[in-house]
């Protein structure tokens, strides 16, 4: 049976709720007054279309239906969800809520998208607020998973066990913020960066690039899986956080930012901070905790290695300068590959996925192609080889961090044809796996064969003779 | 020929330089007057060992050789680089590198790691300061890349140059400080954080794990791709920077951080941040900002997936929500895999790799796996199915974003065997790839063939005999 919620207001956040509950199954009933808000929904819906999917190794529920009602009244009619996603206005969030307790069912959650009003604040004046709780998501909602919610005093519990509810069935996290406070808890964090980064700009230290690149470089990627206290519980060492914290307590004192109200480190507040990161961090040791941010470091940034974006885009570079060149001596196989396993290329209990096997061999062949010209650019110029066939043989396992090889044999080149055989090996010669493949010259315009350009038929046909003996002892 | 670094205090960030040197090939010289010094370094090198090999698809440089020197005179002499990570005290910092300007060659890149001071602070009083530079890593310094250079008046350009070129060399993103000011850029931003975090904390209005949360799930994602204002850029919209910092520059003047010290917003402040923008990010329209920042996303959040923490954590958790079991029909093939194609399996044009096929048909026989029983426990009990040998044939290309189906027919069930055959097909139901797999019982103990257990078996057989008619025609 499918549930109904009413998106009020459809900018960049209406929007995106209204994404993330329809790719969830959910009907929308969406009302916004701006005559160009179905153009602008359907926007967002086609970034969301293409991005959450992707998020998943199985499919999304079937789609909700999307209508776009006429009046508020007919929106939340009869709905189980009600969110407002109107501007930052306190008179206007005040007369659409009033509107909204007046027309909706008496069991519907009605959620505030504000990022800055407590829930007491959107609640007064309004006869029945029970049902009205901040609902507070970060953009792009259709993929981050934070909504803070906040209730007052006025609210019963159960509005916030089904707002829980439906938020951890639409793969979100809500995150109860037990205090009312303006701005919540992101965004005070945001907005002393914001006011810091301002700073920055104004007095000339640093341009916007560069106060990103500061970011993304550095602290951003330890702030995507661990946040701040416990990437420095971690800084503390075995010493602890308290230890942390009288540390780089003087830091307090000194005119670090521009924003100098600082709360005094009483011991109190040490202790409280000690024992909350205990609660928070304390199962794992700070080696254990070193591990699992460099595991994760490691597989976010070969994520972003593979865009050739942000750090990622660092890497590939560094990888071009230090990468041996693939040699080629007549009678010997050729070393296509030499590296490690890395993190992301295995299970949990460490041991390599039976896919990556192919990505090895995959990675070998390009290896080839680079040797016998059939490089980037040639590829650019819209020839390449396109794999038609493998045989891959499993023989043994292989770790995380592992050093592994492959030796290639070219076994046959013929016109469009390239027959290779590769032999996977750990650091002492052990054979770890085996695999034939079969790669046909293609046109990347046709998507279909045709013969290579003359020089790298040239070099296809240099390196099966040389390595014609070792071809005929492999058959 | 190998280069030679000094690395003076081997503490947690000294640690991380030398590894990050070490692993780039360089030899180096620790000093550390600390007698546990050899054991701590061991401990961050046994970290860095793991890790950065990790980060690339080709093998780093064979490591240098590491000297533990006796004196800081012995740990300089002919060395090209030293890099002071002494305790963040100033007179401390002084007299360190006084004694390091008077024995290292008169060449040698003299950068200190201070979080805290300026160049023209730590140069003030040494008689040849122009080749003291600030050097500023972040933990752990064997994966970041972020380094802040920051010189004075005193340094000429060469020492900045041959500093960038070095740090590039090792894979590192050296980000040129244009103006001194104490904290540089990443640790102001950083202060602002932590100042308001504890006042937070002090308020009661949120524990550490809490605050975590709140930036993990949240903005740590976007800040770990694009920063801070690339981010905001995009939350403006098509009306641009402009239009952004005039809409959110209310909220300065509001109490949304305990830290209220603000900037005032001039036009010149507001056009000096938008005209930055542009030269940033200019060469890309919002809606392609947000695809960028959308696959970045899509990408990490796989990344932690793969890793079940984080973001990734709260994916596998919705997943298990949300995904249909697998159904058996005798006489029908099972449908194994329905799904889209994930942007972290193409390539830069969007096609899936040759080797995520491989993936498909290795989850395939997952689901087969969990339909006879050898499902999470069993393999936890100590048994499961190893892939022996797969015979693949790529048909048609498919993208990101295509929804794909499999369909898997038991060819053959029989004491410790298994023979799948796999069948990759598009929306339309069109031929994509097939894939014949042997897979055979084993004992996770021994690693060895083994019986099955007679529930899996039996369920084996059941599915074999409801497919016999199919297998006859495939085969």
């Amino acid at each position: 049976m499918s549930r109904t919620v009413a998106i009020i207001g459809g900018g960049v956040i209406g929007g995106g709720w209204l994404a993330r509950f329809l790719l969830n199954g959910w009907d929308v009933k969406l009302y916004d007054p701006d005559p160009e808000a179905g153009r602008k929904i359907e926007a967002v819906l086609s970034n969301a279309r293409h991005a959450l999917p992707m998020l998943y190794d199985s499919r999304l529920p079937v789609e909700g239906r999307l209508d776009i009602s006429d009046t508020l009244v007919e929106a939340v009619a009869g709905v189980e969800w009600v969110q407002e996603s109107a501007p930052e206005r306190r008179e206007l969030k005040h007369d659409i809520l009033m509107e909204i307790v007046a027309h909706a069912p008496t069991d519907a959650v009605i959620g505030s998208s504000t990022s800055g009003f407590t829930p007491s604040d959107l609640q007064s004046g309004i006869d029945r607020p029970e049902r009205i709780i901040v609902a507070h998501p970060f953009n792009p909602v259709y993929l981050l998973p934070l909504v803070e919610l906040v209730c007052s005093k006025h609210n019963p519990a159960d509005v916030m066990e089904k707002a829980s509810e439906v938020l951890v069935s639409l793969g979100m996290f809500p995150l109860h913020v037990r205090g009312e406070i303006d701005a919540h808890i992101a965004d005070r964090l945001l907005e002393a960066v914001w006011r810091e980064a301002l700073w920055l700009v104004r007095d000339g230290v640093a341009t916007t690039g560069e106060i990103d690149d500061a970011i993304r470089y550095g602290f951003g990627l330890r702030w995507a899986q661990m946040g701040l206290f416990e990437t420095y519980r971690i800084a503390g060492g075995e010493a602890g956080m308290k230890h942390f914290i009288e540390q780089f307590g003087p830091a307090l004192k000194w005119p670090w930012t521009k924003l100098t109200d600082v709360p005094e480190l009483t011991d109190d507040l040490v202790e409280t901070i000690a024992s909350q990161s205990d609660a928070q961090s304390g199962r794992l040791t700070i080696n254990e905790l070193e591990r699992l941010r460099d595991n994760n470091l490691v597989a976010m940034m070969r994520a972003l290695k593979a865009r050739d974006s942000a750090a990622g885009r660092i890497l590939n570079r560094h990888q071009k300068q230090i990468a041996a060149p693939t040699a080629f001596t007549s009678g010997r196989p050729i070393e296509t590959v030499s590296r490690v396993i890395p993190i992301d290329w295995t299970d949990y209990n460490g041991h390599m996925n039976e896919s990556r096997y192919g990505q090895v061999f995959s990675d070998a062949a390009d290896a080839i192609m680079i040797m016998i010209g059939a490089d980037e650019s040639y590829i650019a110029g819209g020839q390449s080889f396109f794999t038609v066939e493998t045989k891959t043989a499993f023989l043994n396992e292989t770790m995380a961090g592992d050093l592994i090889r492959v030796e290639t044999v070219v076994m046959e080149a013929a016109g469009k044809k390239l027959r290779l055989r590769h032999r996977m090996l750990d650091a002492d010669g052990g054979d770890l796996a085996s695999c034939d493949q079969l790669l046909i010259h293609v046109s990347l315009d046709t998507r279909r064969s045709s013969p290579p350009a003359p020089h790298v038929e040239a070099r296809m046909l240099e390196l099966a003779a040389g390595h014609a003996d070792l071809a005929r002892q492999a058959e």
